[in-house]
């Protein structure tokens, strides 16, 4: 028998953010987090690949059906995270510093109870072409 | 002789922004221009690609150098729209939508003074990978 | 006043084709095409970059909402050839080579009608990454 | 002594296929398949990555010669699957739906006799630039 | 009847290659080339796009077979300047500094000869992705 | 609590280099290398991934923060590799061959020292689009 594959879905969102430390003074804000603490915000096009692992159906010769996927991706996150700012209109960024690490692990959360339980599920967010993360590492 | 030669020297930044018109009403924003006018703006990672067209010195075989050329690019756009908010944060967007059409236009008009008046500009701006301008076309 | 802007929307559509002449021999079609006349065709995932020129709106900073733009590609060429086989499941296509060459210039034909006339309009069309074509030149 | 290192080659075929499962009904494979199940075949520009793992040789530092690799993946892979229907002109599919999931087990059971056993051997296939899969996982 | 069609033929080539003027001190040609003078030489991934311009044939479809120009590109470019340093090992730029534009300008005049007259000639030529240019402009 | 996330950034160096065995014939050396041994150098676009593996600080939501990730690898690989021919240039392959697997394999061992030892590190360089290697595997 076959071994495990992994299915990859890409998708993409554009959105605001600012990493600060509310607790920091805004110089030690400026000398961590440099630019991307500017009070204003500024912006990223994510690019999203949300990986999918476990063993190819027998009469489909699909691990999950791409279009489903990509709908889950569109209903738990591009719904809520595109076009908007995530720290003042997202509620998973409240009190959470929106660094790559953590929309990673935010999005983790929101697809993994959709996602069938056998199936091991991974994600990368790509922030700029050359800065991203992958959650689980 | 030779003819012309154009040389492209491609930078970055990443801004937030919203479109949106001030004598419009919220709903005829959002027909407009749809999420783009989410009051809490959302973001980009811009590329930008600068054209300087002309002969090449006969000993240094360059139209411009692009060393240069990108230092002027720096200190004119970089400086000002990376990490920033277009819209509050620059003065060129106080009063006009940073569309990625503007947002090309004043890009120019913040080169053009710095490059010698012989050669030709061109600004290839793209907000995405799928969305992209040039000016002048 | 400024000059025109070029307005680029990329979007894409997945199709199988066939080039062939049917008043040629086998030997023939296969000395000309190559491999790209097998009877029981290919495919490509074909990249689309429908350019629009033209002034920005004065208000919202577009030459044309690329919303609008988006909407009128899928309508008139995206439904019609994504996941379909040219040779066979488009009209266009009945008794034209489907050439990279003829597949942009049937493109442009679809599209020219629902753009106003004061724009002018352009058509690249990757076939693959190391082959493309631009109609008009 | 170093730990082991993964080289990766990049080759590309073009194909023609089509989903479906013939104990279904055509509405039934509509519903799973949706477009890919069209019956006159779509097809993609495929990328496929073959990674190598196992130690430099002390000499070359090679842990495979890449231009052997890409040899062989040219005898094993691209010279039976690029523009070719992968339905119709291949055995491997003649029973078995050329799913991405499929096509890289097959791919890696064509390559793995030809790669000295003590190296390790994955597939990443790119269906589009927004699908993609790896065996194994 | 239709207006011309550009066709798009990418090759890529890598070769090592120095910036200087031999007629200049060391800290001229350091304080104009920077690092690209450093005596021993550095090196690119060249990406070349060839491209023609005319009249698709009304039964190929074809402005020109892109086989047959790859084969042109590759008989009298890849196979002079792929693996070579450009400095030494062509005949092109023994006494001209081998600048993007000049090699684009060098490229084009080993083309031009090989194409039929009646069709326009044009060459972009990446030495990085962040710098390329075109010829003629 | 959550799991390790994966950090990644990406930079790049652009390098001459020769692939030879010094025992070996001219005969054997292009035999084994190909033109990767011409005596005169070729050279590559080199793009470097450095990926650190961690848990997130719960304040600033980094693994590690970017900014001084790409200071230390400017400081150590950037700064002796920009530009510089490989063989002649470096200490670190006097005497050994720079295929993409040992190029690697110094760089990790450049960086180690400088990365907190509790976070695991990884190398992949791209020597071409279609060449590239991960260090360890």
């Amino acid at each position: 028998m076959s071994e495990k594959v992994a299915v990859f879905r890409k998708e993409h969102f554009n959105a605001a953010h600012r990493l600060f430390c509310p607790d920091w003074s805004d110089a030690e804000n400026k000398r961590v987090f440099g630019a991307c603490s500017n009070p204003n915000y500024h912006g990223h096009n994510y690019e999203l690949v949300v990986q999918v692992i476990g063993y190819p159906d027998p009469i489909t010769g699909f691990v999950i059906n791409t279009k489903d996927l990509s709908t889950i991706v569109q209903e738990e996150v591009i719904s809520k995270f595109d076009h908007k700012n995530l720290n003042l209109d997202t509620d998973a960024f409240k009190n959470l510093n929106p660094s790559a690490e953590n929309i990673a692990i935010v999005i983790y959360n929101l697809l993994r109870p959709r996602i069938t339980e056998s199936l091991e599920l991974k994600i990368r967010l790509y922030e700029t072409e050359r800065n991203y993360v992958d959650y689980p590492a």
